[in-house]
């Protein structure tokens, strides 16, 4: 839709410059129809791709708004480890250290919204660029959300790529935080106890209940961010 | 579009239940189009909801396959920390710590994109909750692409609040990491000197320049996450 694009281009930069200003209504879809010589669907969906950015406030009746405060909105993507590692020119390998069925912990067990105790199978395996550790993923999974898994041998793909081929998601849930390295972390890691250490808690649902949640633990020192690009929504 | 909605969830659950596997070519347009008593041009924008979820890969001539390694994207916002803090219930205030002119050093320079040495506003400030500190920011400003920033009185109100009224952004680019608290995170965070703490580091543009870069160190055991949501995208 490079029309739409193109209006969607102009209404923000009319709104960066402050032509625009916050709380204001801007003209009608009619209006800009006119104004820019395009059909009203075309002109709906130029402002649509800012709704969606944050960038304007549409309401059926009171018409369109520059937002007050606009939440600005990030995507990033969730790498396949093997695939970054290798993309970075290095070359991947990834070791289980353990792999059992085990009573789930309270707290898992919460996430999860499973009773505790209850049976699943407990990962942890670290994973290597150049035979240095790149991360750390301790993982449970649930083989009631992933027929197959108690067959699979993680040994050989790892849970990542296992999981990506075998259990697609329909909802996910992550988050950031940070910990000090423990003495299991620093081991696994070949670094100091006490290390600062970027983690990733991230637990995925299909139809069948819960399938996976995981902590991975980076390398000291690691980055994992993303352009936002307004200029590239829509 | 419901009626894209409903074709789109139904493709994605013949994903999920690996009805439709890794790699598989699905039917075309017109088949499905038949198959769902819908338009092609219904058909064609569910099929598109799911290539941007990654769940289908389009090519124009060799059709629609069921995406090999999806990749996992997530999206969040960026909150205001006045409202992130008033939303949960909590007295929000600020203290800004220093803010003057300074020469840019090398490495946020290169960020910027600017000659090292430029002048831009430095400014540090502590954001609390009920009193206690919620996070810390070092930020620097460029005053060439906020036009007023010199004029403005950011002890009053705070800079995240004034850049998203004065100085909308187009693109922006973003990363977590981890630190250990070095002697001056400690003491305006209130916590201990080698606390690990989650970090964002965050840098915008507009059409005049680079706007703002700036370093965000959360509170101790700060969580920052969202819910990917497949099936709430498009």
């Amino acid at each position: 839709m490079p029309k739409a694009q193109s209006i969607a281009d102009e209404v923000r930069r009319r709104i960066v410059e402050l032509k625009w200003r916050q709380g204001e209504r801007i003209p009608d879809e009619a209006e800009l129809a006119v104004e820019f010589d395009a059909a009203r669907a075309t002109v709906n969906k130029a402002l649509q791709v800012l709704a969606d950015e944050g960038l304007l406030d549409r309401k059926r009746r009171a018409g369109t708004r520059v937002a007050i405060n606009p939440v600005s909105k990030a995507t990033f993507s969730i790498p396949i480890v093997r695939e970054q590692v290798e993309e970075a020119g290095m070359a991947y390998s990834h070791r289980v250290v353990a792999q059992r069925l085990s009573p789930v912990p309270a707290q898992i067990a919460t996430r999860l919204g499973l009773p505790e105790g209850e049976l699943l199978v407990h990962l942890r395996a670290v994973h290597y660029a150049d035979g240095k550790p790149y991360q750390l993923e301790e993982r449970w999974l649930n083989p009631r959300a992933a027929p197959g898994l108690q067959q699979a041998d993680l040994r050989d793909l790892n849970a990542n790529e296992w999981l990506v081929r075998n259990a697609p998601y329909l909802r996910a849930e992550f988050f950031f935080s940070a910990e000090n390295a423990d003495r299991r972390d620093a081991r696994l890691l070949q670094t100091r106890q006490g290390q600062a250490l970027l983690i990733l808690h991230r637990t995925t649902w299909n139809d069948l209940g819960p399938i996976t949640t995981v902590r991975v633990a980076f390398q000291p020192g690691h980055r994992f961010g993303a352009g936002e690009g307004r200029d590239h929504a829509g």
